[in-house]
């Protein structure tokens, strides 16, 4: 069996990779919003941290009614608890990536754990 | 304590975001090869899974020995076993981000992790 599970560019308003990329360790979405959308719901996560990364556009995201701006190349990490809300800008669509992960999971990384 | 932790745009031929982020679930690293280039050795893991994704340029990975092409949007997920190498085109840069979580790691997600 292969060690390796490649695709190409995904498009869309949202596309899960888990099952296209046989994922074990992360879920991760690519998500877009048009000019003036949002995610039309606040949510937490039990066990999840989620880390995104704006990849083209602007827009914000509230984390516990703070309201954090959003640019190409931003990267934000929420924890578990966090309640979370994205916006597109008025004038702007936003992409960005969803990496979710279990909180506290990671043991040795890099060095430590390459061969 | 803030939910959350952010940074903005980061630049150069790598950056490790673990301590920047405040992760625990994952490593990530920016990188960017220069035309021509590679990353100068071959890896594999003892534990991680790697996901990367071609934030922009072209190039190729090597992984088992097999030459995988690598165009702007592509993902790509490797298992801890997989002996891997990265190299730019020889015409263009590439930059990819590397997302390194622990393999199986993962429990519930998305609708079954939220609140």
């Amino acid at each position: 069996m292969s060690n390796y599970t490649k695709i190409g560019k995904v498009e869309g308003a949202r596309t899960e990779l888990h099952d296209k990329l046989n994922l074990t360790g992360a879920e991760i979405s690519v998500n877009t919003l048009d000019a003036g959308s949002c995610v039309p719901f606040v949510h937490a996560h039990k066990a999840n941290e989620e880390i995104y990364f704006v990849i083209s556009g602007k827009g914000k995201v509230v984390v516990d009614d703070e309201e954090i701006t959003l640019n190409e190349g931003d990267w934000i990490r929420i924890a578990p608890a966090g309640k979370r809300q994205f916006f597109a800008s008025p004038d702007s669509p936003i992409s960005f990536i969803c990496i979710q992960v279990k909180a506290g999971s990671l043991g040795a990384y890099t060095a430590e754990d390459a061969l």
